[in-house]
């Protein structure tokens, strides 16, 4: 062998032979490291806290499985066909009935309705957003909404939260830290509802605070409420949007009150902004799916989906109770979690020193899962928090799986009084669940 | 009055008060000149040749309709919940049926269903394109790609094309002039068969020579057929992608084949870019319609769906009939057309001096209404041509509407003649009817 000769090959092999081709944004697009974890986590004997499946075996199947077929029958040479981009104007009208429900008064011609309000992230993200653009969050804040602003190479800042929300001396902080290093903070992305994954509900005063600081600052508010009818206690709050029409980029989803299936959810936007939006649509789709949208038209006509959503929300309830009585029963001094008052979700903050992301492997051994906390935030925070969510299991399957995970937690404590601290794992949040976990 | 006081405000008023905040992108999305002239031409008494709408009548309605009310009350559980971001297992196994009709041995790992084939250009050019890139593309081409590439900031470059389809000589200068400028070409996007709008087939022999271009020059195709089964003569021929299958990324959907209101088209791409796709998928709406994508995977199972296309194959060949013959009957000399074998398009190019642009207001008067031949070029060209579909209507609306079209353009030789050449007019296309218009 002569000397020249490499001992190995100098570039090492490409797995992937089209890397070189790849846009710049797709750097923003990673696959879960826990994914595979996850897949395991599937399996029947694992008590699934992670997913965030709606649970719709409460919905009336052969009424729906009528109403479908009635659909296609009356109606199939619109139903099967293409429609505007927009979405179907009768769809719109619904849209705002139930939107005032929320104290909104909006007219259907400023109503987009999106491939679930995924892609209104995604589409309203697409017309704001230049490489190097600034969001502001929640920190924590939905893994969803994340992975489309890191997709469009914008920059995630976060901002505090504590048991009432947004905390708007932190958001007022934000908006001057950006500003001062000369960026540009294209909108402030909230969950003001049954935050995902905080589980804590923005107070009616804060909601003005944070419309004066963002009117003051000239920073529109993107008001993301998938959750807000799916309240345990209390009347729906009343919107963002309902105060600040003008600030205000309302998404809606029929997703959790109805049925994922169908992909239905919605942007509100003053009209400038909407007519960007159906143009955004009209690239990424041509139109909505039309089927889908009559759907959750005839839905909402022939069913009392007001009345289903209080069944829906009388389940729910039922499983946040199992799961805090287990939180109170199971968890070890140290833990803390926060009382949810609707929605899916519990964020619990585990004793100091244990690391939710590293502990995974071995709860889902254990035969529970969960999402790690770090999933949640752009900068590697939140190893010390996980997520909890109670909308799908049954109570009793709640309760075993957080008696489960209490177990993994209190021997990772004495692991570590054993063996000294283990160390804190910092890497960028893409530990996105699979949407169809359960 | 002091001198310093303004005549007139000095800032013009803003219509659109969030014009500043925009990302640059949105420069590439255009809301059409002529979309006003569009909502008019979908009157009755219009006759519409313009839209490219799906003639859905020959469907069984009621047969599917028991079909989608049959799935929702055996399977709601799975068709109303969340799946998984690269589609349906069982789909994907019948859209790998479905492309073994043109050749093509996929695995149905490596299919990504997509929300309309639409969303698929979308995906693509998401992951491959950064600002400034270039596409390679027919000239003509598909108004609505065209419109994602501009959205997608990327620059079109068009190639030539003859009754065979594309050039292959000029696909080679295309790829040389754009190497010699220091530009990068991401892939050539390319409709092989009954071109949309041109109404032509790339002839077998092409295809061979396309890929070898494109091989050499290490360029990636993507292959967009959603016409690919809808020939009228002979059987459908083998894809481009059957002959290499790491140089092709194929699009498929299923809104001509069975019915567009479900919006479920398809990528069919390397292993390794199928990755990509799914991430991106995710980013864009967590996953695809499911119940759309049971509706169709049923369709599959339960319905002869060959003997459909066949069905729907006679109704648009007679439509085809009627329009070559009127075409033949009517059109002033100097005018000229493509003889489609297949699909929903004929390419009509006018006598010299006839701008089918300016000449539409005066079509719609006449209630007849096309898309002038610029809303298919990147480049302002195209304003002697015009698009032409026979998919909607019927025969005899078809002849009365090319009778009222070859009247228009007479008169408008006649004006000509009279008064001197009407200027062309050069534009960039955006001239891209609704999608539900008819």
């Amino acid at each position: 062998m002569s000397d020249t000769s490499p001992l190995r090959p100098t570039r090492r092999t490409r797995l992937d032979s089209y890397v070189d081709r790849y846009a710049a944004r797709t750097q923003g697009m990673k696959a879960s490291e826990i994914r595979a974890l996850f897949a395991v986590a599937s399996r029947p004997e694992v008590v699934s806290l992670a997913g965030g499946m709606p649970n719709i075996s409460a919905l009336p199947i052969d009424a729906v499985a009528e109403t479908l077929g009635d659909l296609t029958r009356s109606n199939g040479a619109m139903a099967l066909q293409y429609g505007s981009g927009q979405g179907d104007p009768r769809l719109r009208e619904q849209i705002c009935d139930v939107m005032a429900l929320e104290g909104i008064s909006a007219h259907p011609d400023d109503v987009v309705v999106t491939v679930g309000s995924q892609q209104a992230v995604d589409l309203v993200t697409r017309i704001f957003c230049d490489p190097g653009d600034v969001v502001i969050c929640e920190a924590p804040s939905y893994v969803g909404a994340l992975g489309v602003f890191h997709a469009y190479e914008c920059d995630v800042v976060h901002v505090e939260m504590d048991g009432q929300g947004l905390v708007p001396r932190s958001l007022e902080q934000a908006i001057v830290a950006v500003a001062a290093a000369g960026r540009r903070s294209k909108f402030l992305y909230t969950i003001p509802n049954f935050h995902n994954p905080a589980g804590v509900t923005l107070s009616a005063q804060r909601r003005t605070q944070i419309l004066d600081i963002c009117a003051q600052a000239d920073l529109l508010v993107l008001e993301d409420n998938p959750y807000g009818l799916l309240g345990f206690d209390a009347e729906p709050m009343r919107a963002m949007r309902a105060d600040d029409p003008a600030h205000v980029i309302y998404l809606g989803s029929f997703s959790k009150t109805f049925a994922p299936g169908f992909r239905v959810g919605w942007v509100l936007a003053p009209h400038a902004v909407r007519e960007k939006l159906v143009l955004a649509q009209e690239s990424a789709t041509l139109c909505p799916p039309t089927f889908s949208q009559l759907a959750v038209s005839a839905y909402l006509e022939h069913h009392d989906w007001r009345g289903q959503i209080k069944s829906f929300n009388e389940m729910y309830r039922e499983r946040r109770d199992s799961m805090l009585a287990a939180l109170d029963e199971f968890m070890p001094a140290g833990a803390s979690w926060t009382v949810p008052g609707g929605g899916f979700y519990v964020w619990v903050t585990l004793p100091e020193g244990v690391d939710s992301k590293t502990m995974l492997p071995r709860a889902v051994t254990s035969r529970v899962a969960y999402v790690p906390g770090t999933a949640f935030y752009a900068d590697g925070f939140g190893s010390r928090s996980l997520r909890l969510s109670y909308c799908h299991p049954t109570p009793d399957r709640i309760r075993e799986g957080v008696r489960r995970l209490a177990g993994v937690i209190s021997a990772d404590l004495e692991l570590r009084e054993t063996f000294g601290t283990t160390s804190a794992t910092l890497t960028r949040g893409d530990e996105r669940p699979h949407p169809d976990l359960e």
